[in-house]
C-alpha cells in the first residue's frame, strides 16, 4: 500500500508585494508530497531534477518519510525553473521565466517498489505523461486524482480528454472548469465534466473555498479568511496533497471522506500561503494541523433547529 | 413588538440574457419585507410611492401580512423607477435609467402604531434618511441592521460614517467592504469596520456565499450552487429581509442565531434569483423554504473525527 505523487520538482523565484525570493525549491510534487506526509506515511514521489538539486533538498523529502526512489537526478542537466511575480490582489500573476530543462524529455520511471500503489496523485504536467504513469502501474490504483490547468486545455485538449477517462477525481479552478466544459454555471459545468471520466470533481475557488461534485451531491467547503496571503504559490498542490494524503490514511473512498479530505487539504493550503514557498509546510506539528482544522469546523458549523 | 423595514418601493425594468420585463414591482423594502414575512408575522414597511403604484401592488404586501400604514402614496407623483441590463456573467450590470420621482424628497413617516419596533432593517437609501428613521423611533430597537452600497461611499461618506455609529449590523458586499475600510484583505477590512459602530459585519459575496464577522469570530456561509441565475435583482435585499425576519422570529440576538439567520436569508435569496423580480418569492410555501434550508445544511455539513 502506498500513495504515489507525480509532478514537477523544481526551483521557483517568486516576487509578491511582500518581498522576493532567490531560487527556492518548489514544484507540484514537492508541495503535494509534503502536505500528504502529514497524514500518510507511505508517500512515494515520481519526478525528475537536475544536478543543481542538492542532497539537502532531497533530504527534506526523506525527513518527511517521503520515498524518493522514483525521483530521477539527471547529471549535467538543470532542474525545471519557474519565476513569477504576483500582483497586488494576489489573484493574478505574471510569469517572468519558464525553463523546462530536465522536464523537456521527462520519462517517468516507476520503481518496482512503487507497484503497491493504491492512491495516485497526478500533479499538473502534460496529460501524456500523466497518462503514461497510469499505464505503467501494473494494478489500477483504488483512486486516481488528476490536477491540470488551462494551459493544457489550450495546447493539448485531446490528450487531456483521453487522460480524463482514466481518472476518478479531477481538481481544477473555476475558470478552468468553465473552459473545459464550455459552461459558465459551475453546476452545468460539473454535470458535463462528470461525463468525461472523473466521478468526482473538485472546483478550487481560492479565497472562496472549494466545491465538490459527485452524482447529484454537492459539498461547499469554506476557505479560511486570512489577514494576509503572503505567497499563493503551491497552494493548489498543497491542497491536492493534503486531500489525497487524508484519503490514503482513512483508506475508504466515499463522499463523506472526500468532504473531510477537502477540509484537511484546505487547512494545509491555508498554511502554505502564510510564507514563501514551502517554508511554512515543511515544519508543521500535528497539533498545529489539528488546530487549523478545528478553525475550519468553527468557521462553517451552524445548527438549524427544525 | 414588530419589525420595521424601510427602503425603496419602486418599479424596475430588467433585462437579463434570459429575457426582459416591463415595469414590475421592485425596491429594497419590497424584497426585504416579502422575505421577512416568511418568518415573522409583524412586518411593517416604511416607504413612499406615487399614484402609479396600484392597490393590487399594495395588496401583495397585505396578503403577506405586511403592515403598509407607513407606506406613503403621493397623489399626482410617480414611483421611483430603475432600469438595468445584466451582462452575460450576471455579476455586472449597466443602469439604463434611474428616475427618483417621489424618492427625491422622501421624508419617512413612522406611524404611532410602529413605535413598538424591536427590529429595524434600514434598506439601501441615503444615509441621512436611514439616520432619520432611527431618530424618529422613541425607543432604540433591540437590533438595527443597515444595508448600503458603494454609491453612498462615493457621494455621502461622512453621513454614512455618522449613521454607522448608530447601527448593530452592517451588510455590504466584498468590494464595498474594501472601499469602506481601505483594506484589501476582508479580515483586515472587517476589523476596521467593526470599530466604526456595527458590532456585526456581514460581507455578501454573491455566488461565493457570505461572511459574518463579530469580535474575533467568523462564520462562512455557502451559497447554493445554481444551474441558472435568472435575475439577480433584489437578491441582497431578500437576503437581508430573510436574515432579520428570522432573528425577529427567534427574538434573541447572538452569534449562533445570526449564523442561522444568514442561512435562512441565503435560502430566500437563492429563490429570488430563479425568476424575474419578486415573482418567485411572493409564492413560496413553508415546505419549500424548509427544503431549501435543508439543501444548505447538506451542502456544508461535514464531520471530522478527532
Amino acid at each position: 500500500m502506498s500513495l504515489i505523487i507525480i509532478g514537477t520538482v523544481a526551483f521557483d523565484a517568486i516576487e509578491t508585494p511582500f518581498g522576493k525570493t532567490d531560487k527556492i525549491v518548489g514544484g507540484a510534487a514537492t508541495y503535494a508530497s509534503l502536505a500528504a506526509s502529514y497524514f500518510y506515511k507511505k508517500v512515494k514521489i515520481v519526478g525528475v531534477v537536475g544536478d543543481d538539486f542538492h542532497q539537502a533538498d532531497i533530504d527534506t523529502f526523506t525527513t518527511h518519510g517521503i520515498d524518493t526512489e522514483g525521483l530521477q537526478v539527471k547529471e549535467g542537466e538543470k532542474s525545471f525553473f519557474w519565476s513569477g511575480k504576483y500582483h497586488n490582489d494576489m489573484n493574478s500573476r505574471d510569469t517572468l521565466a519558464t525553463e523546462l530543462n530536465v522536464l523537456a524529455d521527462f520519462d517517468p520511471i516507476i520503481p518496482e517498489s512503487y507497484q503497491d500503489c493504491e492512491f495516485l496523485m497526478l500533479g499538473n504536467l502534460t496529460p501524456k505523461i500523466q497518462q503514461t504513469v497510469i499505464k505503467r502501474l501494473k494494478n489500477r490504483p483504488k483512486l486516481v486524482v488528476l490536477d491540470t490547468m488551462n494551459f493544457w486545455m489550450d495546447v493539448a485538449m485531446d490528450d487531456l480528454l483521453e487522460t480524463l477517462k482514466l481518472v476518478d477525481v479531477l481538481t481544477i479552478n473555476d475558470e478552468e472548469a468553465r473552459q473545459l466544459s464550455g459552461e459558465y454555471s459551475l453546476v452545468k459545468a460539473s454535470k458535463k465534466i462528470l461525463t468525461m471520466g472523473p466521478k468526482y470533481l473538485i472546483i478550487k475557488k481560492g479565497e472562496h473555498g472549494a466545491l465538490l461534485f459527485h452524482e447529484d451531491q454537492i459539498f461547499s467547503a469554506p476557505a479560511l479568511p486570512l489577514a494576509e496571503v503572503f505567497d499563493p504559490t503551491g497552494a493548489g498542490d498543497t491542497f491536492a496533497g493534503g486531500f489525497i494524503g487524508y484519503l490514503a490514511k482513512v483508506g475508504t473512498v466515499n463522499f463523506n471522506n472526500m468532504k473531510n479530505a477537502i477540509i484537511f487539504g484546505s487547512a494545509l493550503a491555508s498554511f502554505c500561503v502564510e510564507k514563501f514557498g514551502t517554508e511554512k509546510i515543511v515544519n508543521l506539528t500535528d497539533e498545529e494541523v489539528a488546530a487549523r482544522v478545528q478553525q475550519f469546523v468553527n468557521l462553517s458549523t451552524f445548527t438549524i433547529e427544525a
